[in-house]
């Protein structure tokens, strides 16, 4: 994988252009093939799980439910709850029924960034908020929250209660503080990793914690999942920030220069704001703060972007962030599951939806 | 107090003017002093404690939550799960702490309320949406049901989490089946009820159920207490769906017709619907179904639903409830605060904001 990394990290400096390199797709299908084969029985137990949660006596909730939690999603969160449930010797049949809580939550703080940045396209279907409107999103979210507390309380356990709404106040934090911070061109990477440390970290880490109490664990397994989590949400939400200058519109499920244009300034952003000098600085502030960014004005930002190594530097720092997730695993003996959690964590820096 | 009731609903009859009936307001005036007396030693411990909490690491979090929390809340629904705790001999320090959950809870749904309803104003103030837009009014409410689970959590009782976590999925539930029922002037009794037994009811009556489990009460108690609650809470949102139509500007804090004018079709205008002529439906109708309605256009409005008796019937119906409130206090013997919860039952039926 370090060798997938490093092709891709070579090739974007190379080509300067913006297609996929295709190292990266080839590298990427078969860590994904691989990984799939291995975890198709335990995502089978958690569509099963969700599926069962989803009808409502109110059936405008099941449809948009089933809108936002259908098809497209990766189950990350729950796959890895599970995993590292696991990973601690749970044995035991409760792990895809907590699981699917993290999905839940996800679910719900989609529905709702949805209408936070206007969306109107998310996994390559519309927007849930441009069907049934933005009351609708916002209800719909708020019932996918308290299902995921009442699914959590179900289980009966205060520690798990307790990261978990440590998680989700963290959460809701965090996703204020990035509304704070929208159309801020100065933000510094402080702040920035403040924001993606709260908006995704927190949720992977808490799942993969979350896992471990689940499993009994001592308190440094619990602490090593967590920062596994950690580190893995930071990577993720990096290589996400990467994807929305150099991704494909039909693997993304959504345009590309989204974050852009919402005003969302990323770590690519601020590396090339820092790094460049003043008249490509000016270039791409005069595009950031254009009311309307056509997809060749885009074009020309994404270019100053990538040329200024953005791209490079977001992808090692993710890469660092890989290895330091799967570098805290090694409290664990040799077995499939940490195999599984170790792929797992390089498929992150080489995916590309 | 039943004398309140019976004197502000024949007034209502004679004077087919939509003036506040003079009785009313001074039996509410003499009821509230009465009731603020008591109660204040109270209300300060739980105004201590949300101040306590309002304070975050996100500066806009506490504005905009110190702006929807801050003066003009009744606190109704801590004050009755203190009240509740104590009826039930609990005499420990964490009742006003856990209490203040309900009103972030409350906080939260009229944060959202207001991004469904695109409300303009909120208690005499202009509302969050408006100042701070709908972004922050989304997420400021995510922000506060975080810290509405946080704050139950660290109670570490799981019964008090069972009732707390299924009051607010039947509460999101309950919001969403609004949303589907607005504009619709075909919603019969029995779907209005659903709707406000799901977005009044059943907070108020979990915020009574769970002052009775932190006073360690018996079953019976619990359940008095939670039906205390549900017939309050149902007498409370009778009243409110009277004071859309006769209800004084100044003293609600927001215009008359608001519920009208957003499609939001309660009981009062149901009763007329059912009961009145041809001629005065269609005319209902024709203005229920316009885009805008003048002040003029609504006057009319609340002359046809009040000459239909649809007030009268409302409050009578609200008086029911209260009535079952105060029956099923019946279990417990005399005390001070017994005669609060009493006496508050009373005020719900004759308030005026």
């Amino acid at each position: 994988m370090k060798n997938c990394f490093l092709t891709s990290h070579a090739s974007t400096l190379n080509v300067k252009s913006m297609a996929v390199p295709s190292f990266r797709l080839s590298c990427t299908d078969i860590v994904k093939a691989k990984i799939i084969a291995r975890i198709r029985p335990d995502l089978e137990r958690i569509e099963r799980e969700i599926e069962g949660h989803l009808s409502s006596s109110v059936p405008l909730i099941s449809v948009v439910a089933r809108h936002i939690m259908g098809s497209g999603g990766k189950r990350l969160r729950p796959l890895l709850m599970v995993l590292a449930a696991r990973l601690c010797r749970y044995n035991g049949g409760q792990d895809a029924a907590l699981s699917v809580v993290f999905e839940f939550l996800h679910a719900a703080t989609l529905l709702h960034d949805d209408v936070v940045d206007n969306a109107e396209v998310r996994r390559s279907k519309p927007a849930s908020n441009t069907i049934w409107g933005n009351p609708a999103a916002v209800l719909v979210g708020d019932f996918l929250y308290s299902k995921a507390v009442l699914l959590t309380v179900a289980h009966s356990n205060i520690r798990i209660l307790e990261v978990f709404s440590k998680t989700t106040t963290l959460m809701a934090e965090g996703e204020v503080l990035q509304l704070v911070h929208s159309d801020n061109l100065e933000i510094d990477e402080k702040e920035y990793f403040e924001v993606i440390t709260r908006k995704t970290a927190v949720l992977i880490s808490a799942a993969c914690q979350i896992g471990a109490i689940l499993g009994n664990a001592g308190d440094s397994e619990e602490a090593a999942l967590r920062d596994y989590g950690h580190h893995l949400g930071i990577a993720f939400q990096l290589v996400d920030d990467t994807l929305d200058y150099t991704g494909d519109v039909k693997e993304l499920g959504k345009p590309v220069g989204n974050d852009f244009k919402e005003g969302k300034v990323t770590l690519p952003l601020i590396f090339a704001m820092t790094t460049s000098d003043d008249g490509v600085r000016e270039r791409l502030r005069r595009a950031f703060n254009a009311d309307e960014i056509s997809a060749e004005f885009f074009g020309e930002v994404r270019d100053l972007v990538v040329r200024s190594g953005a791209i490079d530097h977001t992808l090692a720092t993710a890469d660092g962030h890989i290895r330091q997730a799967k570098e805290v695993l090694s409290i664990f003996p040799p077995s499939p599951t940490k195999e599984l959690l170790t792929d797992i964590a390089d498929f992150v820096l080489c995916r590309r939806m």
